[in-house]
């Protein structure tokens, strides 16, 4: 009955598709693939290669072309859209919403852009599209889709049916009917439901709900995300600096905003500092990982250099290097947890409201507490198996002081790389663990130089 | 002229606010709150306490009470309406959705669900969260609504707008009319804007969609997700075992699950392990971080011991000890990134299509680029700031045959955990950087011991 039931990627018809592609069998082609979703081919067409997809693109609807383009994930559609002359782009973005077609352009050369457009028949479509360009893609104005229904609040319901009818034939989707004044400038909105519901005298004057959020043209992707999630919006108006309506984005759109922006932070965390993917080459892979690992190298000598310094203390006592990992692993798991808790307040504004004040003594508490937790239990374990009093002593303040200088700098860190404009989760990966690996070693040589009188 | 701009929460408004609380002054509480969005009461209510809340939600209309309910924050909800007795709960579940009245119950004991139940007037709407709750929270079936619109098959145009006259009263947001045969199957969907735009005497049989894409009841919410991203549905409906249409799920629903995951991924990787927020208590805060700190430590400790053998080596060279943070750092660096990248496609499964095999191929293609670089350039540094040859050998093979171990750990770990159900953001955590520290001693230690002659 579903169509996700209904059409598996089975290895068996992956065999047989691949071979209707070798022996050009276009009608098996074209009835296995009839009626079926372009998600599902879309996802069909990844196992195949540039030539074979443009070959399986020449035999279905052109339609059912422009939705896959649109399906396919970004990097993949920039390198298959370069075999395409300008005339076959204009061909699929005829069947695109304004925003989706802007999308594709994006990655273009503004002579590419300009051609592609100038073969559009569509012109109402071209000159949606040419707007569109005009904006940064990740702000509201590069999300937003031209095509909408509008409603003037002088009409009668019966006007707005039949107006709704010619704007109807270019948007795919209604949400809201928006209501605007004269002058296009947004007053409200109101539901498709609510026209059919009331009377045909009517005016939309007299019913049109008032109550309106909306978003500026400017506003970042992250703003307009968190602006439709709080206020469980599935499309929102855009408007520009004078109130007038210019389009309205959809939660399709936002909800790939949300996964790519998660995406972003766990890449952030984990130190891979270009957007890849499993299916990247070899060196574009070593490429994205390097830079950080480099870094926390480049911490590692820095460590050893600082190491040195104690070389005599280390030939003395052995035994103090045997608590180099935990004093820096212990640093670094302290780090990232806490830079993890602001990393979420700071997505989430409205759930705490404390002063920086108030945030750091919370901070300081709880560090405190896992601080005397973590450093009685290693006390009393080093007691026992080391037997060595001095030893036990040195490594739980170390410990305690680390867990209180970890915890500070992880929340402070996330706290002023978002002052300054920068991605907070930055603070979780390898860079806050590097920073306290090199603070670990230096108050723990610090406690033990004190303490054994070196 | 947009709500978002209208109202924000300045300090003064605050103060302001809490003055009219503390005077008991509702005229003011009224009117400053009165057209106001209730996501917007919301987040102002949160700086002020339970008692506080309650004072607001007995001057608000119920509609407005039971709309800021919905909002709130899962944890602050449950104990805030522990002061509620069942019939103030009746009365606020009356004004929403089935599915977010059965939310609300989700967190109550079996005896105060009936209690409330029993209490409702709209015995259609309570028969619904009745029958929601026989889910689990986290399937297709307790995510979904009961409320939505269907039209039978042999309905004509006309019929439908007159029973969706009836309908639309309890159904807040329309996304598609779903088509269903006599006995409730699901056969198709078409629009609303398709029944305005069709001839009143047309059958629904002659135009609606059967192209469509439905759930069953228990899908996990995971499944859902990204069900409705891979299709860039609004809304999507739910059919029992017998492909019976019994409710529908709307995107607003799916964005929040999916944060819900991103959060969960997060704190899994940071190794914290309960869903604690910044302004919970010291204690709750201390309790999610301590569990994998005290894994941490004992690696450390382990790790300690695992030294403790090379005594006799570190007291005649203890050089070698100045680069245990490096080994440990890289490993968990290299080990965090592999799990990562493998974390990525397990949530994406259709963007990288091969086997197991040409998976540990290109991770081992990529370690050794990565590994050779990173020993090349330690190798050149120890020489010439340490001038001190067999030492710069061993510490960068020991590097470079930590970067091989623990991208293979870091791949194959989540990969074990996903096949046992497990999430495998697990495995980019502290859980992974612990393994690894343990694994890169050895590996150092074993690799100086050999080419040392120790």
């Amino acid at each position: 009955m579903s169509e996700v039931m209904e059409f598996e990627l089975s290895k068996e018809f992956l065999e047989r598709f691949n071979q209707a592609l070798e022996e050009k069998d276009n009608s098996f082609i074209e009835q296995s693939l009839a009626g079926v979703n372009s998600a599902d081919i879309t996802s069909l067409l990844y196992e195949f290669d540039a030539e074979q997809c443009k070959y399986v693109f020449s035999i279905l609807p052109t339609e059912v072309d422009a939705q896959i383009l649109n399906d396919l994930d970004q990097d993949i559609r920039e390198s298959f859209l370069q075999d395409f002359t300008p005339e076959e782009l204009a061909a699929y973005l005829e069947y695109l919403d304004s925003d989706d077609g802007a999308d594709i352009l994006y990655q273009m050369s503004l002579k590419k852009q300009e051609e592609v457009i100038k073969h559009m028949e569509n012109e109402e479509k071209a000159s949606y599209i040419l707007d569109l360009l005009r904006y940064e893609e990740d702000v509201a104005g590069g999300l937003m889709a031209k095509e909408l229904m509008k409603a003037d609040v002088n009409w009668s319901v019966d006007r707005c049916i039949e107006e709704i009818r010619i704007q109807a034939e270019s948007v795919t989707k209604i949400f809201s009917v928006y209501v605007v004044d004269s002058e296009g400038k947004l007053l409200g909105w109101t539901s498709l439901k609510r026209l059919v519901l009331e009377d045909g005298k009517t005016k939309v004057a007299d019913f049109y709900d008032d109550n309106i959020v909306s978003v500026e043209t400017y506003m970042s992707e992250e703003e307009v995300a968190q602006i439709m999630q709080k206020y469980d919006l599935e499309s929102v108006p855009v408007i520009n600096a004078r109130g007038k309506l210019v389009g309205r984005i959809t939660i399709d759109d936002i909800v790939d905003v949300i996964m790519e922006l998660a995406e972003e932070e766990r890449q952030l965390m984990t130190g891979i500092s270009a957007d890849v993917e499993e299916d990247d080459t070899v060196w574009m892979l070593s490429k994205a990982r390097l830079p950080w690992l480099i870094i926390g190298m480049v911490g590692g000598l820095i460590g050893a250099q600082f190491l040195s310094i104690f070389d005599a203390d280390i030939a003395l006592i052995p035994a103090l290097a045997f608590f180099i990992p935990l004093i820096t692993a212990t640093g670094g798991n302290v780090g990232i947890q806490s830079s993890s808790i602001v990393v979420q307040s700071l997505a989430n504004p409205n759930v705490f409201a404390g002063t920086m004040l108030q945030r750091l003594l919370k901070v300081l508490f709880v560090a405190v507490v896992n601080g005397v937790i973590l450093a009685l239990m290693v006390f009393g374990v080093v007691m026992l198996v080391n037997q060595n009093q001095p030893l036990a002593m040195t490594v739980s303040i170390a410990l305690f002081s680390v867990v209180l200088l970890a915890s500070f700098m992880g929340t402070v860190t996330p706290l002023v790389l978002d002052k300054f404009g920068i991605n907070p989760a930055l603070a979780s990966g390898p860079f806050i663990t590097t920073a306290n690996d090199l603070l670990g070693l230096a108050v723990y040589f610090s406690v033990a130089h004190m303490l054994y009188n070196l």
